[in-house]
């Protein structure tokens, strides 16, 4: 009988303790303390030979910090002779370098997936990659779960279901995904297209499609600063939306988010809890949903050598 | 005719801005910032196609901050078709995790080595490893460049022709470094060894060799928290010495370290630059030498083919 053995590190505490409680594994003891200095040491208080580890870590801010906490984890669990390490990273930091955009740009996205393969991991379950390509930046799996069929359940309540909907893409990049929850919400979709018409001048927000009257559903991947999605919620309301909603898988929300969030048309913003939020002053139109069942369900899947690809959709 | 190319990252400018005046060779331009979420971001504002670069960071404090600008920047350089990429990094992080002392550790200073690697390095320049062993983590060139030269011509002016001199290392893991300091001023060593003689009973220093009467030069490779060298100093005065120097190649100096070398019976505390110190409120028994010549030196062998390891002695 392979043993399951599950791991949290400091980025997200409460929702591996959530994933633990949902698929009834406790969190092994590991010790993670920093020298004097400021440099990471790492001990596993249990024996794990032999046994499948999944180790819960979002490599989000301070993201080099959770970054060598995860690669020196993966190290130590290396040397203890595991079976198995398979890294669960609901937020995958550093995907948006993600191609060179400019000449003599890095790709860390990339570098990162050779950060982790070559301290050891052997399997990566993540949720909505920047690009998908970053799958193909690894050679061992990669499990992509994705938010919208969570997300959609939040606008499938009676609630919603009186209104006259419009799942709209903040940008041409992100039509793929609200077509996804489009389908599921039977609506129809509308797409933000910012065009810069002569060099020098203010960008215009052009929407394709029609959101006259109707409740509009913002969603992106990632919510940075924020910056993109309420222009996009003010452009919608000029044109002539009732309300705006907005939603997204990682709520990275830095800087000057929660302002612009409070103070923008945004009437509620769904986000989900592959970064931890707690601790956070957050305003009060944020509404966090858990992917600590879908997540709970992949590693169950995965120890079970069944496929995980029906969590998909 | 190959092109040498010098870049500064983060940790230590002065140094770098040093050996660029050193060997004639201005520093290149790089714009490493930071997104809004703290992530980094590297752009190289020249070509370097084709050119053999030469990057100078120190892994120091904040140590994983540093260590991902750096390979970051070996992606950026990589991706952008140098020939070579030559990391100098005069003060190696993690070195002292370099084997396991308990199951279940991390060798943090071999992940380290592995990193590096698959980011894109093509040789490793560094100053006094924590192990000498660490250079076979490694599966390409390292030089290792010694303190003990610089170190030892502080102790060989006038100042110090008239005194009778012991060198003495703190601990046993150092007489080697010790034994090089005491043949270049023709002076005999002695040992730290310390001993807990019962479980739950306090460490005791013995000293093996002779003290008494002389001017004690303590030498090691990283001073971090000063907790064993500032006990050392003592140990030394309470077993006659007439005067306790102290000399280390890494000045980690970090927590407690200040206080305790102000506070300490030592004279004074010759140290390099492999660390950056300016900036910070250093104890004024402090004297720093600079590494500049040596590792300039060290670019220029390395540039031009020849050996380094004459530099060693
Ligand atoms: N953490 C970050 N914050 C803001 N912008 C980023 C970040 N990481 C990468 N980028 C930039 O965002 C762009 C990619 O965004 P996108 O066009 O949405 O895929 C690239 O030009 C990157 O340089
Ligand atoms: N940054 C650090 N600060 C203090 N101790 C450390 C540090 N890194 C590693 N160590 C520990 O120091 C020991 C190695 O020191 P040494 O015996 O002098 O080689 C190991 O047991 C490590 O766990």
């Amino acid at each position: 009988e392979r043993e399951i053995r599950l791991f949290s590190l400091n980025s997200n505490r409460p929702l591996a303790e959530e994933i633990s409680k949902e698929i009834g594994i406790p969190l092994s003891d590991c010790q993670v303390k920093r020298f004097s200095d400021g440099e990471l040491y790492i001990n596993i208080e249990e024996s794990v030979r032999g046994d499948d580890v999944y180790i819960i870590q979002s490599t989000s801010s301070p993201v080099n910090e959770t970054l060598m906490e995860l690669l020196v984890m993966i190290d130590a669990l290396k040397r203890a002779s595991v079976r198995t390490i398979n890294v669960v990273m609901p937020y995958y930091g550093y995907a948006r370098q993600d191609r060179k955009a400019r000449s003599r740009e890095p790709i860390t996205a990339k570098l990162v997936a050779d950060l982790l393969t070559v301290a050891g991991a052997t399997r990566l379950i993540t949720m909505d990659l920047h690009a998908a390509q970053i799958q193909g930046f690894f050679n061992i799996p990669v499990d992509q779960l994705l938010g919208v069929p969570l997300i959609s359940t939040y606008f499938e309540t009676e609630e919603f279901k009186s209104k006259d909907i419009v799942v709209v893409s903040p940008d041409h990049g992100g039509v793929t995904r609200a077509r996804k929850l489009a389908e599921r919400l039977k609506a129809p979709i509308a797409i933000i297209d910012k065009r810069r018409p002569e060099a020098n001048v203010a960008e215009v927000m052009n929407i394709v499609g029609s959101v006259e009257g109707k409740t509009a559903i913002l969603i992106d991947d990632i919510i940075d600063t924020a910056g993109t999605i309420t222009l996009a919620a003010d452009a919608i309301v000029q044109a002539g939306a009732k309300e705006v909603y907005a939603s997204c898988t990682h709520p990275v929300l830095s800087g000057p988010a929660m302002e612009r969030i409070d103070n923008s048309s945004i009437k509620e913003l769904v986000v989900l809890n592959t970064i931890d939020l707690q601790g956070r002053e957050c305003s009060n139109k944020i509404k966090q949903m858990s992917v600590a069942r879908l997540l709970g369900e992949a590693i169950m899947r995965v120890h079970e050598h069944k496929s995980v690809s029906t969590l998909f959709d």
